[in-house]
C-alpha cells in the first residue's frame, strides 16, 4: 500500500493520460490527388516528426497516384491554375524541398510510416509493386489504420 | 478513506481518461460534394462502427445535396475526371457497395448517427422532408454537433 | 501525506486530464482558398467560441489570399459554380455574416487566434504587413501550430 502526495497522484495521473492517449500522433488521411495539397503533407509531416510525434499517413484515393514508381503527371486544382508558376518559382527561392522529401526527412527524424490504401489500391488495379518503396512502408486497410490512428489526432487531406 | 496500490491508481485515471476523452469515437464533417470524397465517408463510418466507435456524420454544404429524396446527380472533381470510368469499373469489380449503403451498413453494426446542418439547409431552402430519412437522422446545428463531436477525433471532408 | 476518497482520486484524474488533453480546444488549417469551404472556417469558429473552446486558426495556401488587406477575388469551385448565386442568396436571406465576420464575432465571444504560415507566406512573397491585422494576430511556423493544437481537435479544411 502506497500514500501519495497531491504531486505524486497529479503526475501518475497525466502519465496514465499521456500514454493512453497521445497527443503526440498525428495521422492523415491523405485522399485529394492534387499537387497543392500535398505539400502540407510534407511540411506536417516532418514538423511532427522533429517534435517527436508518432506519423501515420494513410494514403488513398487519386492520391494514390502519387506514391507509385512511376509517378503521375502534377495536377493542380483548376481553380488556382494561374497562380501555379509564382507558387513554384517561391517554393524553389525558399529552397523548400518536395514533399515527399520532407516526407522521406520526416522517416529519417522520427516515427513517421506511410501506408496505402489496400481497398482504393484494388479498385485501382494497383498492386504492392507498383508503390514506391522509398514511400509506402505498407499496404494496409482502413481498420488497421483506424487502430494505429486511435487516441491521436487525425487530419483528413 | 481508501489507500490505493499503484495498479489502482493507474486503473482509475485510465477509466477517467476514456470516459472523458473517448478515444472510440470518430466525427465527421462532410462539406464536399462530389462524389469521390464521399467514398472515404463510407468507408471509414463501415470501419469505424465495426470497431465498436461511435460516429457522428454532419452533412453541410454541397453535400447536403447528396442526402435529398431526390438525389443529384453525381459531381467529379474537373481535375480527375478521365480517370472516373476506371475509378468506377475498379469499384464494381471488387463489389464495393455505394457510400450510401456502406452509411446504412455502419448503421447496423453499430453507432453511427448522420445529421444535416440546419444553418446551410436553410440557406439552400432545404427542409426536413426533402432529406432522405434513411439516410438523414435529424437536421442539427454546428453546435449540438460540436458537442456530439467532444472528446474525439473529428475529420473535415 | 494525504489518503482519498475515491470520489475525490477521480475527480483529481479528470482535472489532470482536462488539463493535458483539452476536448475543448480546435484547431484549423486552412489550405483551401475558395470561398465555400471558408464558411463552415466561420461557423465552427463562432460555435466553438461560443461553448468556450479554445480555437487556433492556421492559414496557409491559397486561403493566405483571404486573408490580405487587400482581399482576393472570390472563387468558387468549378463543379458547383452554377449554385453559386443560389446559396449567397440564401446566405443572405438567412443574414449570415460573412466567415470573416463569423471569425472577428468569434474573437469577441471567447479564445480565438488566427495565424498565418510562414513558410507559405514566404514562399508566395507575402509579409506581416500585407496581412489584415483584423483577422491575423500573427505569423507563425507549423511547429508552433503543432504544439498550439497539442490535444485539440485538428481540422484540416
Amino acid at each position: 500500500m502506497i500514500a501519495f502526495t497531491m504531486e505524486k497522484l497529479t503526475y501518475i495521473c497525466s502519465i496514465s493520460h499521456l500514454t493512453g492517449m497521445g497527443s503526440e500522433k498525428i495521422s492523415m488521411i491523405v485522399f485529394s490527388g492534387t499537387d497543392d495539397r500535398l505539400i502540407p503533407v510534407g511540411v506536417i509531416t516532418q514538423a511532427a516528426a522533429a517534435l517527436g510525434y508518432e506519423v501515420n499517413i494513410f494514403i488513398t484515393g487519386w492520391a494514390l497516384t502519387k506514391v507509385l514508381r512511376k509517378p503521375a503527371q502534377p495536377v493542380w486544382p483548376k481553380e488556382f491554375e494561374q497562380m501555379v508558376p509564382a507558387l513554384q518559382q517561391g517554393m524553389a527561392r525558399i529552397k523548400a524541398p518536395s514533399w515527399v522529401e520532407m516526407v522521406k526527412q520526416g522517416k529519417e527524424l522520427g516515427k513517421v510510416k506511410v501506408y496505402a490504401c489496400s481497398m482504393m489500391a484494388e479498385a485501382m488495379g494497383l498492386k504492392r509493386e507498383d508503390f514506391d518503396p522509398s514511400i509506402i512502408d505498407d499496404v494496409v486497410g482502413v481498420t488497421t489504420f483506424l487502430e494505429m490512428a486511435k487516441g491521436g489526432q487525425v487530419l483528413f487531406i
